[in-house]
């Protein structure tokens, strides 16, 4: 089974477009794919600076890696959870994958900062719900406070599309408004982009074999052994009978988006007491949460 | 293992609400269930004319039965589409059930009326839209010409749930702001309503089996062997995982179907050269596809 583009063996069968490739080609093909999401939705200009959230896993390295390939000026930010060994264990890959890359990395470890890991805050939100709210809020805040032009994630195509299908089937259509590739920035809130918006999970980790970018592979304690569905698996069964059904279920979406953007409401922010950042209350989420008097900062 | 409500023994498992009821109880839920359904969404007036579509499978059969038990003013309609051994045996198990239930029968045969089958007419659209362009306007000129207040017709909560489903997948929304149990009728459109709607197949077929409906199981020789994903399966998948999801899925659409309303477009519509009924061109797409120079009457 030769590769669609040279003599050599196929490393990879794609289904959507349907070809085989060789491991080169399909290293070529994934870059310029990440290249034309970035042009095509307008994510990123050439001289921005560029923070990659990376947690140890393979979407986010595969993101910082690719964008420095493609020659973006690119820093990692890790924020070590304080979830026991997990935790643990992701920092080291990110650390090794940063090194690997030669991409500078800075680490905010929760339990230095803020005392306790996300696990361990009693109250009445979930911790996943905590964790989110203590994620975005750090990332957001070091990027602005260190100048960074964008915010990288490395939410995929399954990500997404799964994010959209669990939406849609409970017709959460409220947060559909504000959703895509792209949130541009406002304020204290800095551009993010997601640039492997139109790759599979299979694809990504296809990638970061071919180029030899290590992961951690365990899933979040507190994720483990969720019994809910997985809308991703549903997703996956139909782009198995229908190959495109992922890409053509997003495409289809961004093209119908403004049906959703009339629920966004216009809420007037404020800035929250304690730190500053904007906040529709008199403090922010992530201060209450975390029983804040004075603001935390990140400036290097 | 007994009835939620009687000493007797469970002849069916519900799974949301989660029950076990006897025959006697579950005849009783389901239709007042119909009943509620009918109420809720305001489908029908005590004593309205109403013409029930009769095909020969169990939904359209169930909901003449139901309604007549429920007291409404009922006579139905048989379309005999002309394919073959298919439609004649579709006819038989129409008159028989109608013969059961004590309830008029009228039956237009289309080739009887038009010279050919649906599955002859050669051009450019498929036989399944040929075929439901032709039903959909016989019925509602039947409903017209002969004075009905209302066409029902045995869509059932599957149908509507896999119907919404499939179109958010393709993202065809224009199909949406319509959707629901009841479309009202306007000019010479006949109200057509679905009492049937919060009802799943799995309870149909129940209800068919427990009062003696018997009832066509082929499928249409035209959708035999159709490689297209069900998208039913699928929810039938959820559904087993987390009962309800069918019902909150189509309840939750409801909520939110003003968003599609803007899709909506008013287009303004002439009268068909040929028979008189609404278009948006010089003739309807009934005339046009069976080429006719008069007007077909279905007056009683």
């Amino acid at each position: 089974m030769r590769c669609k583009f040279c003599e050599k063996d196929a490393y990879i069968r794609l289904h959507y477009p349907k070809m085989l490739l060789c491991e080169e080609h399909f290293i070529a093909y994934f870059e310029r794919k990440v290249e034309r999401t970035i042009k095509k939705y307008k994510l990123l200009k050439p001289n921005e600076r560029i923070l990659v959230v990376v947690s140890g896993g393979k979407d986010s390295a595969v993101t910082a890696y690719v964008l420095k390939k493609l020659g973006y000026n690119v820093e990692c930010l890790h924020i070590n959870l304080g979830i026991g060994e997990y935790s643990q264990k992701s920092e080291e890959y990110a650390r090794k994958q940063c090194k690997q890359m030669s991409i500078p990395l800075h680490i905010v470890r929760v339990r230095e900062l803020l005392g306790k890991g996300v696990g361990e805050i009693k109250g009445s939100r979930p911790t996943c719900s905590i964790c989110g709210i203590t994620k975005r809020y750090i990332f957001n805040k070091f990027a602005y406070e260190n100048g960074f032009d964008a915010i990288a994630t490395g939410h995929n195509l399954d990500d997404e599309a799964s994010f959209i299908f669990g939406n849609i089937m409970h017709w959460n259509t409220e947060y559909l408004g504000k959703q895509g590739p792209i949130l541009p920035g406002e304020g204290k809130f800095v551009k993010k982009v997601k640039p492997l918006y139109e790759l599979t999970e299979r694809e990504v980790v296809a990638y970061a074999l071919a180029v030899g970018i290590e992961y951690i592979i365990e899933e979040c304690p507190f994720s483990r052994g969720a019994t809910t569905l997985s809308y991703k698996q549903i997703l996956n069964q139909m782009e198995e009978k229908s190959p495109g059904t992922k890409i053509n279920f997003i495409k289809g979406f961004l093209r119908k988006k403004s049906l959703f953007e009339v629920e966004l409401k216009e809420i007037p922010l404020n800035e929250c007491k304690v730190c500053g950042m904007p906040t529709q209350g008199e403090r922010c989420a992530f201060c209450r949460i975390w029983h804040l008097d004075e603001p935390v900062n990140f400036k290097i």
